[in-house]
């Protein structure tokens, strides 16, 4: 029966592939607004899915707006479960009452800390001599904490408003006081802060949904690719190089803001929470604190514990009496992306074994459960990226992403028009194909493919010998170097893995599902990574594609104030292993650089 | 037995004449510096009489300096008790350890919520990979708050120090790291923030020592002498005009801060923590929040608990991450100085009848103990600061501060140089002294003096009629307008009084002592205040001036941690008539405008 991961909710469905999602999703308890009861009239049960979205239906064409499609959007009573996938149900808001389980515990109530309140105070007389914010207390009922910013605007608000006020707050801070019934938030952010790419999402806290999400690169790459060679820069140029780090990342992000807030009309400062993650050199860079110590030998952190800020501390765009909450880091290479990716897949409630991978020039590994977590971060290289691969390209327009053998080699390139390289994902399906045709041996030497039919495709020799995807204009080529960085990669990647293995005493075949997150990880063909042996074949029907779960384990910090606790306990749960330190890793990871053995093509 | 009230532990100790001060002090466990026993050999047993110093003896001008002395600083153990009198002990931190009592509550420990501490951190290891922070609190002992800009000191502090470090503390939150042991504070400024002017001290809160004081007029006079103008500049100016009211403020306040450190070569940075008091408008306009709520019935402010502010919104001159706190209000006329100067002086621990009277513009008036505290403020008019006297003037040099009679109209001058003026002590005398010998009548009337010594010091006839102190290049006089502004002023205190006795249930000679506070009342000689009727004769043995008792309060808001929650409990408990609600005080203030009948001289 194919399975179904529901997140915010991390609900793991199993559902019969005749039922479709709508009534599914009932059936388990979730709520979805529907006013037609799952016919396709009425365009409101939509659902997004975070892979290999189905094609539209003339309903789903019917509600759902372009840009909606796009980005996955589909109506649930359209679409039956075919397949294992993961799908993001829109609104907390609307399924606030349901309690609904994961693991062992509940989650995905819409209890968010952020509160926007409107009560009328009775005002001054004679008989009543209370002072205003005594008079606002006794009204809301609970001691709050009243910063000098919003205390000045208290009188005038009071008086403006006929003693009828609006009070936003983030847990006991009141953050923003407005005149009358001005409900209508309030309003989170979600950040989620990579090495190459920022990712920001606004929220509205008070109905749960997600509004806008926007993407935007990282502007810090002008000063190094990966995160090593900004702390160097930080370490060279000493203060000045960490504000201008710092400047940019800010900058950037407040780019981000005012492009999710202008389109509905809103302005920054009523954004008064973000939840905010990112691997660990990130935050610092993002709060302006020194990474140098994480370059050094043994690799510490300036703190792990959740922070919080406010956002005027960090001068973020949004209401400076805000609140920003950084998720806790686990050590200097493992950060708040994958305790948020944790909490979002809900590995730390597993029963059995789950395995979480985050792909990229850093890759992040968990493994565990319930009862033990262990993690490490594996140095991949830049080839997980397309980074120092001939026709190497991020992951944009023009970039193959998919390489398929299909009477020939077919590719696919994002955005549709002229190929101009080869992102990750390519690269990692071409070398697959490449595989599963023996056109490659286990130790990643590029054959001649004499009295193949791929011969014609093949030029040069040794070292300088290269596989051509396409000719036309641009040629693109794998070469022979290229898959030695992506050996290097998939080498270090399966070593961490075996290495969380053996520390856990466990074999492969006990990991009961292997989570695919972040924006590289969550893209790759599972048949392609089985393929290239990154993972033992028998797990292939175990992998689960989870989307960008950092960024869902963000939104879920604003949505449920037990979420921050809860990641709290993740970080320190989960153990760290160095691999630096670990003798076997190293011969792992040269074990590990060989391709499997099996050249039939391997099929889920 | 004369009776010594000894601040700032609020103790009143009962002493025979033959003792000296040290010897009484030491018997009443308070222990105060001495190297010789008290044989005037050490000059180390100093302390300073809040009132009338005796002369210096050949001891004191030894070891003190002019400046000390003229301060009032003594050698305790050269001075006998010959009278009731007030005076303060030095250092808090030398009598740490001795429980002191006031009343019931144990009274004068040194507990400062700031603490300074140099701690040795294990630096991170292969074996210890904790991060900074968590390195940090751990050596602590406790969880700690570290705002950003603390945080992103961390990691170089620790490193240039080797990892030793010195950690400066308000309560939870760290406000400052340095580098080594560096511990020689932390510093905390007291600040009375009056309508006329501003005092303020710096003290160590690590030694319990004052080190320096220092007042400034308040430059807001420029915008109006009292409350109600300067509220009625921000009612007509707005925000422009409050921001004007803070900005001047602010600036004073730096000025001052300046002065302080400036002597004693350390910076503002180092001072972490301040308490604040003053009446509730000067709350506001310190705050930046608009007072016009105080101004119109029914006469609220924007808030009354204490607040506490973070030193970077308040853009106050001291370390940005230090700790303000404002003391509590009462009411919209009965502020924090009233609050801070219960607490100095021990009113609410009392186990009779209480009375603390602090004379201004605005007379705040405070009755009862232990059991219950009523209080008001009464609009005493400008007359008690020399403000709408003919010759009236502010107690500054060359102001007359005493008249006597002493055969023969005798007046002193403040600086000793030609008078220019009378101040409101000075006025108070010589109403005093011209009731005395029968010049005014119980109406108020100045009389003709024909057929009396003093004939020739009388010109003019009815309104116009005026008592001459002083001819010479400037002459000073009193006119019979002076003497109907006093009958104002004496007039509303007295009322006040008695209509907090009748709301009480007291008569006058319930009351056990009064207490005369602030810069103007504690100056006046009770006996000129019996002698205008301000307080019934039968108190005049039971007066004690205090100083400025409300500068005494802030001081141990920050010696003693206790001294805060206890502020709260003064101002919650403190029941607040409102005088124009009142129906007797409109009555009584027109019985009390007139003078007692006696006309023989009142002595002591
Ligand atoms: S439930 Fe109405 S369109 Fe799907
Ligand atoms: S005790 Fe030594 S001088 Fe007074």
């Amino acid at each position: 029966m194919p399975s179904l991961l529901v997140l915010p909710y991390r609900r793991l469905l199993r559902v019969p592939s005749e039922e479709t999602i709508f009534s599914a999703l009932r059936t388990a308890g979730i709520r979805i607004p529907s006013d037609c009861g799952g016919q396709g009239r009425c365009g409101r049960c939509k659902v997004r899915f975070l892979e290999a979205a189905p094609s539209p239906t003339s309903a789903d064409s019917r509600f759902l707006s372009e840009e909606e499609l796009s980005a996955g959007w589909r109506l649930s009573c359209q679409h039956r479960v075919e397949h294992d996938f993961t799908l993001e149900v829109p609104t907390l808001g609307e399924v606030a009452q349901v309690k609904v389980r994961s693991g062992e515990q509940p989650i995905g109530s819409l209890r968010p800390q952020a509160v926007q309140r409107t009560v009328a105070i009775p005002p001054p007389s004679r008989g009543d001599r209370r002072a205003d914010l005594e008079r606002l207390c006794a009204a809301l009922g609970e001691e709050v904490e009243v910063p000098l910013s919003v205390l000045a605007k208290l009188p005038e608000v009071l008086r403006t408003g006929d003693f009828q006020i609006t009070v936003t707050r983030v847990g006991r801070k009141v953050v923003e006081v407005e005149p009358g019934a001005q409900a209508k938030g309030p309003y989170g952010l979600a950040l989620d802060i990579g090495t190459t790419t920022l990712a920001a999402y606004l929220l509205d806290l008070g109905k749960g949904e997600e509004l806008l999400a926007k993407a935007l690169a990282n502007p810090q790459a002008a000063f190094g690719a990966d995160v090593l060679s900004r702390i160097g820069y930080v370490q060279e140029h000493g203060q000045k190089g960490l504000a201008a780090l710092k400047g940019r990342l800010l900058e950037a992000i407040g780019q981000l803001v005012e492009s999710l807030v202008g389109p509905l009309g809103l302005s920054p400062e009523e954004i008064v929470q973000a939840a905010v993650v990112g691997n660990p050199t990130m935050m610092h860079l993002f709060a302006g604190v020194d990474p140098s110590p994480i370059g050094q030998a043994p690799f510490t952190p300036v703190w792990k514990r959740g922070m919080t800020f406010q956002a005027r501390e960090l001068g973020l765009r949004m209401n400076p009496e805000g609140i920003v909450h950084v998720l806790p880091l686990v050590s200097g290479y493992v950060g708040a992306d994958t305790v948020a990716a944790v909490l979002a897949c809900g590995l730390h409630h597993a029963e059995g074994l789950a395995l979480l991978l985050d792909l990229g020039t850093n890759g992040e590994i968990v493994l565990g459960g319930r009862e033990r977590m262990v993690a490490c971060s594996a140095a991949a290289g830049p080839a997980f990226e397309g980074g120092r691969i001939a026709c190497g390209m991020p992951g944009v327009e023009g970039a193959i992403f998919r390489v398929e053998l299909n009477g020939g080699v077919r590719y696919q390139v994002l955005g549709g028009g002229e190929p101009q390289g080869l992102c990750g994902t390519g690269l990692v399906d071409a070398v697959a194909v490449l595989l599963s045709i023996g056109l490659i041996d286990p130790c990643g030497r590029l054959l001649s493919g004499d009295g193949t039919p791929f011969a014609a495709h093949i030029e040069g020799k040794g070292n300088a010998r290269r596989f051509r995807i396409e000719e036309g204009k641009r040629p693109i080529y794998i070469t022979q170097r290229d898959i030695r960085e992506l050996q290097l990669a998939k080498g270090a990647i399966r070593a961490g893995v075996e290495v969380l293995l053996s520390r856990m005493g466990a074999t492969p075949e006990e990991i009961d599902r292997v989570y695919l997150a972040g924006a590289f990880g969550s893209q790759m063909r599972p048949e392609s990574l089985v393929q290239l042996g990154l993972l033992p074949e028998e797990l292939l029907p175990r992998i689960v594609p989870v989307g960008n779960a950092a960024g869902t384990g963000a939104k879920l910090a604003l949505l449920d104030c037990e979420a921050l606790p809860e990641a709290e306990r993740i970080a320190q749960e989960m153990e760290y292993v160095e691999l630096s330190y670990e003798k076997p890793f190293a011969k792992q990871f040269v074990a590990q650089m060989r391709f499997p053995e099996s050249r039939k093509e391997v099929r889920s």
